[in-house]
């Protein structure tokens, strides 16, 4: 029986590791000071255990994708410093804490976000880090996530994100779907392609676990929408109702939330079921996918 | 004789197009307008200038280094936008034209500048970029230009010039110095260092082209600061007298504006002499020099 409990903690402890080692090296200044604020508060790891556990579900030990699951959560953590801006979404609590605009400044958390995007790419090239890998394949896997975090992925979704919540008429369920897919989904399916890159996988393994990742990318942005409706904001670490209160689009605002959940259902069994091909290694991929939609934070 | 004006203007000529081909393959939308508005608005290029002016000082053909300019263009932009914003400099006038947040609003200025620095190391690790350069080496230009504009680097030299703003006492030459060598040398050596690396140069010869960098990277500092006192702002694009207003720290602040002048020579003057090793080749580089402390914008 597989204990995804003990599995997340176990990929997250390395996960942290991982990222307390990169910044340990960093000198003390107050930049490095909000970074580390941000990177270090406990967030679920989710995209850097995608990233190792497709390593894994293509054979290879999670260790491998280690450097790239840090970078993954660089990104993702930029991307939540520069969202709780209040140009953007004007957020102060964030993994139950304040923000870091609130516990540093604005100027200091543009900054920090800037760093941590910038030192996700030091990570994937510096040379202590690629030991045995060839250097095709790093290239290549900078590329995958280059192209997920910028203007043709995760930025330009959360610039669609911004738009849309100036519009009053709101968006169509496809219009949703297509920014979610940019916002969320475009970093997910890069985490889960670079792990499976660089745990040497095969393209017909790599085209399954996109599917898998886009499944994955939506469910959970549902879920999310349905946390923010009916979570506890003491285990979520953040306000609830927030969305309804600044007008934003969700799921549960064009589907009810009974739609909203059969939607996250049929999400996480097309995701479990793009994993045909794979064998038990993939059990833990199999496991979040209905984590996915249960998790309470 | 060599013509100076000619280089550059063939030069800029060579990274716009880059940059125009880069862009051109993109969709419309909110985010690319803002990225294009700031980054084709007729900068000096003089990151990817001395790029390419080290790539062929070490032997080569500048081409070979084009996609390397227009990358450290893409970040030198980004850390404009970001720079610029309410909650660093404020600053509303920018290469003659209003700001990226005001010419578009402050949500779409963060996204641009995050997208423009995401994009920098796309192109420097997309497949149709890498054509006969070994992979090996796309990975350390990566990993020399990641660190030199990050929290080692250009960030940490943005987040000391916000402190030394808020400090009443004002700061030491020294540590105005390492502020300067920070946010615009680091990446000012590392477009040299690539260029040179890109060009496929010596140890050596990237050994003297580090110094020739930390010298005019500085020198132009210098000059900048000397142009905010007694600049044209017509000719400049941006408004004049700023430094002073907000009680900037500057080399005319501590030294006078006299003084200010002779340390500009002084660092030009062994910027050059840290060529000595290099043939006619490095004649654009050595025009550059004397140019920084000469241009008027």
């Amino acid at each position: 029986m597989f204990d995804l409990k003990l599995y997340l903690n176990d990929k997250r402890r390395m996960i942290d590791a991982a990222l307390g080692r990169i910044l340990a090296i960093a000198p003390h200044s107050r930049i490095v000071d909000a970074m580390r604020y941000s990177l270090m508060s406990g967030g679920k790891r989710l995209r850097p255990v995608l990233c190792l556990a497709a390593c894994e579900a293509v054979g290879s030990e999670a260790d491998q994708a280690l450097p790239v699951a840090g970078a993954l959560e660089m990104i993702h953590t930029y991307s939540l410093i520069h969202d709780d801006l209040p140009a953007m979404d004007d957020d102060c609590l964030r993994r139950g804490r304040p923000t870091c605009h609130i516990a540093f400044d604005e100027a200091t958390a543009v900054l920090a976000g800037d760093a941590l995007l910038t030192l996700a790419f030091e990570t994937l090239s510096c040379r202590s880090m690629r030991h045995n890998v060839p250097a095709e394949l790093w290239l290549d896997i900078i590329a995958v996530i280059s192209t997920a975090a910028g203007y043709k992925g995760m930025v330009e979704g959360q610039m669609r994100d911004m738009l849309a919540e100036q519009q009053s008429e709101g968006l169509p369920l496809a219009d949703l779907q297509a920014l979610h897919l940019l916002k969320t989904g475009a970093l997910i399916e890069a985490s889960v392609c670079s792990g499976a890159m660089m745990g040497q996988g095969s393209l017909d393994q790599i085209t399954s676990l996109k599917v898998y990742a886009k499944n994955i990318g939506l469910a959970f942005q549902v879920a999310d929408d349905i946390l923010n409706v009916e979570g506890d904001p003491v285990i979520m670490g953040k306000e609830i109702g927030t969305d309804r209160n600044r007008c934003k689009m969700t799921y549960p605002a064009l589907l009810g939330i009974d739609q909203s959940k059969a939607v996250a259902s049929r999400l996480v069994s097309e995701a479990v079921a793009s994993l045909a091909l794979f064998d038990h290694r993939a059990e833990p991929l199999r496991a979040i996918a209905e984590y996915v939609i249960r998790r309470n934070r």
